[in-house]
């Protein structure tokens, strides 16, 4: 005993109070259940993954005498000039306008978008800040916070984004008690979000810009706009929207972060961001001592898949199978699930957002879950997606159903076992 | 200008304390002079890159279809589990010995082994922690301590490892200041050290180790021996060196970083380490917060090398050539630098050191720094390499020279220019 509390001694604060990952329990959960369908897992489908296509690009770098030895050399931290520039131009085109947020120099290339929301936090918070994150968010979000010893302060979500209402609410009451100046950045999913699949207007984005700046004066600082655009490529019903960069004001207040993980490939992983100064050097500098720079390999995979065409390509070519997907999702919930649910269904990424009526408990300890695993079938109860926030309890009567990686039968079959168990205790 | 300060306000302690990387004013020297030979970088040489057979291995992985699409999904966050067990098995042929330390479920894989320490800093320590480096280290990780808050203190550097003598005048001051409770671990880069070439014998190893756990108990908590070995299979003369995992009581008190990147290619950017409790768990949880593992594709590459034996035939073969490229410097030493200059050679590695007389300033203000630009040869400081440390001033004449990316002629040509200089000066 005496041994293992020294050991503990040893760690710094940030390694003692680092939790598990929220959804560890719930993946070492599915393992040994041969015949468990997972609706959980937030894995991109393996049908959809670019096995030739890959193969393909590396034997093009790989045989070029000139592309070759430097994509398995060292290169440069903010990522290489190639796939910075392909990226910008990829960004701009999404965005249907060219603004000097768009600026190639403004981007860093990342080891996927999560080690830039790490970097960004790191550049950005001490103990103690404050976060304004969507409520629900994404739960690894919420453990980067935890563990950094970050402060967040959710904000309702609504279907189309952000309750702009709330948000100023927020806002006034960080500001009565002091606490805006410990506020720095709202963090925003703004694409298919994870977990609920809302998307967010580009109206709101704009007025959510608005609001921060009335309060900087206040925080004595900038309130940044975190864009994570991680889900924007996996879109297969209606337009896209155009991202916070192509707001006014956007070069020096927002940041913008998006991934090739998921509409490429996660094994290819590689993400990215647009910053502002003097956050762009901050992480740029903090990347330095990470890792001095992402893959060249991955990097110039992607950049020769970009400029190719061969990327669009693949892109258009995912639409379809994630859509049929999403419409066996929705057509099984029409069919097995009660009317009291509310379903909020999604024009891409990989998720829906089921809403019991408010007492139905649906967290790892309720009796709907214990059910739903006794049945052979696992979702991510919406409580894991929460902030710790004084100002509420944690709503726990929500599902988040993914649809990204089970085949359409087993989204079917799924979806049928676990609306026989919530017509049970609805 | 207010706006400036402002934005600057945003920023975290860390961010805004983060400095530039030591040799990014080095690299940018080095562009826009195409006659300037570097022997600062402390690349790979591009001619040892395993091109063909990099793209041999991921046609392999890539055309089964077994292997392939899971080679481009999400995986673990500490690693696939063939590549922990490979790099455990790997490891333990080296030390030709199996302990405990060398169990495979202690591995983790990272984005290369500088990911690896940075994650095990943020485990360990807290903002004014101590942790003892070698006089002089890797300047990266002096980056990673000036970021993260860490002091540092220096312990002399000997020809075959540390002064262990210095060691416990080190280690009593800090007990007699009561500083010693800050001190969280010694870093020792054991092979073929960055940046003198110096290597540690198996018996300073266990010395330091031993003497560590003396100081435990006014510590008050463990004091790690974090063994840094990226440099170990860059190896072209004399036997390998057992690492410290095989040390007695390694399982509880040894870190072990290795890395992947420089024997077999930076481009497919893998580390790993061999962990104890608690903080093997504590990094696996930070890793699952900094991006939930290390692209899985780099991975099954590396996975197929090792099992394959193709692995151990590239490093055999790279052998030959930095062999052949230090005979190169050594020779080019001898005839061209004054013999007032010591010069530390090296069995493996990347680099030499070269120790002008006290007095003659290297450092990048100075004439010999200045005139070796001029005469286009670029080497790397030495007092870039040596810690902040209240008991020193830092060294500033001595030199870093690396034998790793340029050719047998261009180091032979930049060891004369810089000779030249020298001579003027010594």
């Amino acid at each position: 005993m005496k041994k293992q509390t020294d050991a503990a001694l040893s760690l710094s604060a940030l390694g003692r109070r680092t939790a598990a990952p929220a959804i560890s329990w719930l993946m070492a959960t599915a393992l040994g259940r041969p015949k468990l369908i997972s609706l959980a897992a937030g894995f991109t489908d393996n049908a959809t993954l670019p096995v030739a296509l890959t193969r393909e690009l590396i034997n093009e770098v790989l045989s070029d005498p000139q592309a070759g030895p430097p994509a398995l050399q060292y290169g440069i931290t903010a990522g290489e000039n190639n796939l910075r520039q392909f990226t910008a131009e990829h960004v701009q085109k999404l965005d249907g306008v060219r603004t000097p947020a768009h600026a190639w120099e403004r981007v860093i290339v990342t080891g996927g978008s999560q080690q830039l929301l790490y970097m960004t936090l790191e550049a950005l918070c001490d103990e103690g800040d404050i976060i304004l994150v969507e409520d629900p968010t994404y739960f690894v979000f919420l453990g980067i916070l935890q563990s950094q010893g970050i402060q967040a302060r959710g904000v309702r979500l609504e279907r189309d984004g952000l309750d702009l209402a709330h948000l100023k609410t927020v806002l006034d009451g960080l500001k009565k008690t002091g606490q805006l100046r410990r506020v720095k950045a709202l963090y925003l999913i703004t694409y298919f979000q994870n977990p609920t699949g809302a998307s967010t207007t580009l109206a709101k984005k704009r007025a959510a810009l608005a609001l921060l700046k009335q309060y900087e004066t206040a925080a004595g600082h900038p309130l940044y706009l975190l864009e994570d655009a991680a889900y924007r490529e996996l879109r297969f019903a209606g337009p896209d929207t155009p991202s916070a960069l192509t707001l006014r004001g956007a070069a020096s207040r927002v940041i913008y972060t998006g991934t090739y993980s998921k509409p490429y490939a996660p094994g290819v992983r590689a993400g990215f961001g647009f910053l502002p100064e003097p956050l762009l050097t901050a992480v740029q500098r903090i990347k330095g001592n990470h890792d001095f720079g992402t893959a060249n390999l991955l990097q110039q995979v992607l950049a020769l898949a970009l400029t190719s065409g061969r990327y669009d390509r693949h892109v258009a070519g995912i639409e379809q199978r994630y859509g049929e997907k999403a419409r066996v999702m929705k057509q099984a919930l029409a069919e097995y699930f009660p009317p009291a649910v509310e379903i909020w269904e999604s024009g891409g990424g990989l998720y829906f957002w089921a809403r019991l009526p408010v007492g139905v408990v649906t967290g790892v300890k309720s009796k709907v879950f214990q059910a739903a695993l006794k049945n052979d079938v696992l979702y991510v109860p919406g409580g894991l997606c929460y902030a710790e926030d004084p100002a509420r309890p944690i709503p726990d009567h929500e599902m988040r159903l993914s649809f990204g990686s089970a085949s359409p039968e087993n989204i079917r079959e799924g979806v049928r076992r676990l609306g026989a168990v919530v017509k049970k205790f609805v």
